[in-house]
């Protein structure tokens, strides 16, 4: 295989770390093009705005390596000057509570993404945990038009399967899945079946291949010849335009994080998500994806598996940088 | 019939009023026992606690007539003092957001009534509006759980029929439906079918009936013969223990306030409710119950109209007292 350039594009398209220094460097020196990075989940709106202003400080405090992107412009001028584009998303709707009108609230202070639902229902929908999924909403469907206006990406991550077909179908813009893998390679609650992948890619929607253990065969021991299989078959199904990588990395946090995750507010119970030796851990990452960088890694790997180069470049980053180029 | 006595249970299960003195004069001179007050419908956490706040300052305004029921117990001990016993109720989720916990806080100030959805879908359920009901969600669940601890009454008016089966099913205590009407006196969105009755009252639920235009046979003209003709065919449905009324009067509020209660902020469209020909102001009212004080006045009807008078003075009030009784 040909020697691979340096300036190429890598974007990832969901990541949710506890950030430092550490992890900004490890990002910037593997030149990591953007991030799409999870500000939110369950965090109400005020917390959510907060939640803006420290990542404002984080930019201000890295700014020889960051820089936020509001434009895939942003992402343009930020490769030309060394620095990782990080792109803002919410993983929940829980920061809009009952109020159109802060949809463009945050979506002014950079909010690019939003996922209508996290695991449970929302009043935009329903989530992949319940038992019932309601599909999109009234206010599903009034803030999917609002988000489509302004050009934020509806996010269908961790809803039900009835919410992502109605968004599919509802939707005047294409929609993603930011981070699932297909159940073909691994059925589990979050990951999406075929004939929706499918109903996706026939309206230019947008999948983003996750690295997070439950919705890997094996869970951390997957290995990455069995990962770059199912992107094979994943081409096979709807072409080579529409995926991308959604490592859903969660670094540096502590154990609690994945429990709360899990939780929210919203139980005095205690609800263990997909690990079903009811883990309160984080679960083991493959060893081969571990950190930001190991996103040019997963390139190297993806050619060495027979992926043609110019496939494997598209799902490392054109994809996403094309996707997003037809939203903001 | 006989001369009734002065001396009777009168409890509106549902009012929505711009409260002022008139009003509460009102409700006092005609020995109003008790009236469920709407204090909230799309408002948010930090709206909803501020409107408690406001509602103590009514209660040291009117302190001469009014006061705050917390226990039926203060019920008992306002009739002894000759006050009208105010209590309080949500009639949307929106307050909790996704914090369980704030069900806890908000019952510390007082609250017992919730509903869990209005009109629209919550993430606890699903709303009558809804073209598909979700049923009731896992945080519906949780919270449902919540409130039955706590002695806070569940309340699925403005709920999708599904989520009244699934709460009617799940919940512990029994639940009310604090202002509709059998589908089978007027068939609209807002009103019940004669099965989730029936499934209502089996497990000792409670419906208020109201007198709100669009839940009545032919609105705002509907006769109260016509009213109480409904009210004995809902005794011959389900008995004549599980019912009251919930008037649903919304009295002094300018239009833009029924607007309001239809849009929130959930839509930048306008959405008409119930209201067929558009009418973006409030409905005409029945002459025959415009103000609190017609309850007592809607006693003598029902007399007047073959209700024995021992079952119009459970309907009026002892039925919603030992209702409430058996929780909080």
């Amino acid at each position: 295989m040909s020697k691979i350039s340096e300036d190429i594009i890598l974007i990832d398209g969901l990541e949710y770390c506890n950030w430092n220094r550490d992890l900004f460097e490890n990002a910037h020196k593997a030149g990591i093009t953007a991030i799409h990075a999870t500000l939110v989940y369950w965090e109400n709106t005020e917390e959510s705005f907060k939640k803006i202003e420290y990542w404002n400080d984080l930019f201000k405090e890295h700014q020889d390596i960051i820089t936020h992107a509001k434009k895939t412009d942003d992402i343009f001028q930020a490769k030309k000057n060394n620095k990782v584009a990080i792109i803002f998303g919410f993983q929940n709707s829980a920061p809009i509570a009952n109020d159109i009108f802060l949809v463009e609230k945050f979506f002014v202070k950079g909010l690019r993404f939003m996922q209508l639902t996290y695991n449970n229902q929302t009043s935009l929908g329903g989530g992949c945990f319940e038992p019932k999924d309601s599909g999109v909403s009234r206010f599903g469907k009034a803030v999917i038009e609002e988000m489509n206006r302004l050009g934020m990406i509806v996010d269908l991550s961790h809803a039900g399967k009835q919410t992502c077909i109605d968004a599919i179908e509802f939707s005047s813009k294409p929609v993603a899945i930011s981070h699932a893998n297909p159940t073909f390679f691994h059925k589990s609650i979050r990951n999406i079946d075929s004939d929706v992948l499918k109903k996706l890619a026939k309206k230019d929607g947008f999948i983003g291949l996750s690295l997070y253990p439950y919705h890997l065969k094996n869970l951390g021991d997957c290995k990455v010849e069995d990962f770059c299989s199912m992107i094979k078959d994943l081409i096979n199904l709807i072409g080579d335009e529409n995926i991308g990588i959604g490592s859903d990395l969660c670094l540096n946090w502590p154990d609690d994080v994945v429990m709360w995750m899990r939780n929210g507010k919203w139980t005095k119970k205690i609800d263990y998500g997909e690990s079903k030796d009811k883990n309160p851990k984080w679960p083991e990452l493959p060893k081969w994806y571990s950190k930001p960088s190991d996103l040019r890694n997963l390139l190297t790997s993806m050619c060495e598996n027979n992926i043609a180069e110019k496939v494997a470049l598209k799902i490392v980053g054109e994809n996403w940088f094309n996707f997003m180029k037809n939203q903001f």
